[in-house]
C-alpha cells in the first residue's frame, strides 16, 4: 500500500524571542516527525535556537549547513541535496517542518526550496513576525502610516540605486547592514536624514540594541536594520 | 498610598487566523485587565474576533468606534478620547492591551494612541504577522529575495506616483484596495505587469481568496492586496 505523502511546512519563527512565534507555528513544529533548519557551519541555528523548546525529542533533524562564505553554485547544490533530503521524509509519509528565521517569504532562503519542491508537493507556509516589523517595534515608532510609501532595500545595493529609492519613499528600511554600516551613515548624513534615521539590531531579544543611527556600534551585524521616516513626527496628528 | 501605574501593551493580532496569534500576544490579552480595540459603528471588531478566546471574562473591554465615513477630526477627537480613558485605566494600576489588525505599527491606527500615550506611559509593542507577509503565504510565493527593493504602495496614491515607485522596485505591494481595484487594474496593464501580479483578499482566514490580478472580483475589500513581482520566477537558481 502507498503511503500517504507527508505534508510541508515553511515555517516563520519571528524575530528571536520565543513568545513572538505564532501558536500556529509552535504547534506545526511540536507535532513535526522532521525538522530542517538552515545552520551556519560554526555554531548554532538560529532560528532552531528560537525553536529548542518546541521541537519533539523523537523529531529527525535535518541541518542545512551554509558556509558562510559561499558563491551562488555551491549553495545551489546543498538547497538540491535538502529539496531531495526532504522530499524523501515526505515520501515515507513524515511531516516535515523547515524552519526560517523572521518570516519565510520576506528576503528568506526558504524559496530556494519551495522553487526546488512546489512540483511535486503541497506547500503550507506559516507566515511569521518579520525583522521590520519587530525592529519598529523595538524603535516604538510607526513604520509607516496612511498612503505613505515603505520601501524596503539592501545595504549592499548601490548608493545611485539606494538613494534614488530613499527620495521616492516617505519611510525606508535598510536591511541586511553589515559591513556596510559605514557608507549607509555617510550615504544618509549626505541626504540630510540623520535625525530622522534610527538604528536597530537583534530586535526581541534580551541584548536588543535601539539607538540613533550616529551611534550605531562599529559592529553592525548582518541582521540589524536602518529605518527612516521623513518628517517630524507626521503621525501625532 | 500612590498605585502603581499599569501597563500599556500595542498588540498585533496576526492578519486573522487566531492561529497566527504570536504566543506573547495571546498571553497578554489574556491578562490584561483592559482590552482596547478599534470597532466600526456597525458590526463587529475584526481584531477582537481574532482574540474572542482569549479575552478573559473578567476584563473590561474598551471598543474604540471609528465611524466609517469621519474626516480627520473627528477621528482625532475619539482618539484623544480613547487615549484619557486608558491613561485611566493605567492610572487605577491596570494593564491595558491594544488590539491591532495585522501589525500594529505597520499602517496600523495604534500610532494615534502611540503619539498621545508615549510620554505618560511606557508602551510596549507586542510586533504581529502583518497582512503583507500573510498575503506572500497565501500565494506561495516570494515577497522579496536577495537585494531587490520592496515598496508597498497605498491604492489612494495618484497613477503617476504609483507609477514611478512601480519603476524603481523589483517587488512591490499595493494596498488598502477596495475601490481603487479598476484602476489599479488599468495601471498595472498599461505597465506590462499583468502577469506578474496577485491578487490577494482575507488572507489566512477561511475565505481566503487568491488568483491573478486579472481575474480579482469586483467587489474587493479595503482590507485587500496586489503583490506584483517583476521577472520570470528570478528566485529558483
Amino acid at each position: 500500500m502507498a503511503k500517504t505523502m507527508g505534508r510541508l511546512f515553511g515555517v516563520g519563527t519571528g524575530p528571536g524571542d520565543p513568545e513572538l512565534v505564532t501558536r500556529k507555528a509552535w504547534r506545526v513544529v511540536s507535532e513535526a516527525d522532521v525538522v530542517a533548519y538552515p545552520a551556519p557551519d560554526h555554531g548554532h541555528s538560529f532560528s532552531r535556537q528560537i525553536m529548542a523548546d518546541a521541537i519533539s525529542e523523537d523529531a529527525i533533524e535535518l541541518p542545512i549547513v551554509i558556509p558562510m562564505i559561499s558563491g551562488r553554485a555551491p549553495a545551489q547544490a546543498i538547497y538540491d541535496d535538502a529539496a531531495d533530503q526532504i522530499l524523501a521524509h515526505l515520501k515515507k509519509g513524515q511531516d516535515v517542518a523547515v524552519l526560517c528565521e523572521g518570516d519565510p517569504l520576506f528576503y528568506g532562503s526558504f524559496m530556494y526550496l519551495l522553487a526546488r519542491l512546489r512540483d511535486d508537493v503541497a506547500v503550507e507556509m506559516i507566515p511569521g513576525v518579520s525583522s521590520l516589523v519587530a525592529s519598529a517595534s523595538a524603535a516604538l515608532r510607526p513604520l509607516a502610516a496612511r498612503s505613505d510609501i515603505l520601501t524596503v532595500l539592501a545595504a549592499p545595493l548601490s548608493d545611485d540605486k539606494l538613494e534614488a529609492a530613499i527620495h521616492g519613499a516617505e519611510a525606508v528600511a535598510i536591511i541586511k547592514l553589515g559591513r556596510h554600516l559605514d557608507r549607509m551613515q555617510g550615504l544618509i548624513r549626505r541626504l540630510g536624514l540623520m535625525d530622522q534615521a534610527i538604528y536597530i539590531s537583534h530586535a526581541s531579544l534580551p541584548h536588543q540594541k535601539v539607538m540613533p543611527l550616529a551611534d550605531a556600534p562599529d559592529d553592525a551585524p548582518y541582521f540589524s536594520m536602518i529605518l527612516i521616516y521623513k518628517g517630524s513626527d507626521p503621525w501625532i496628528n
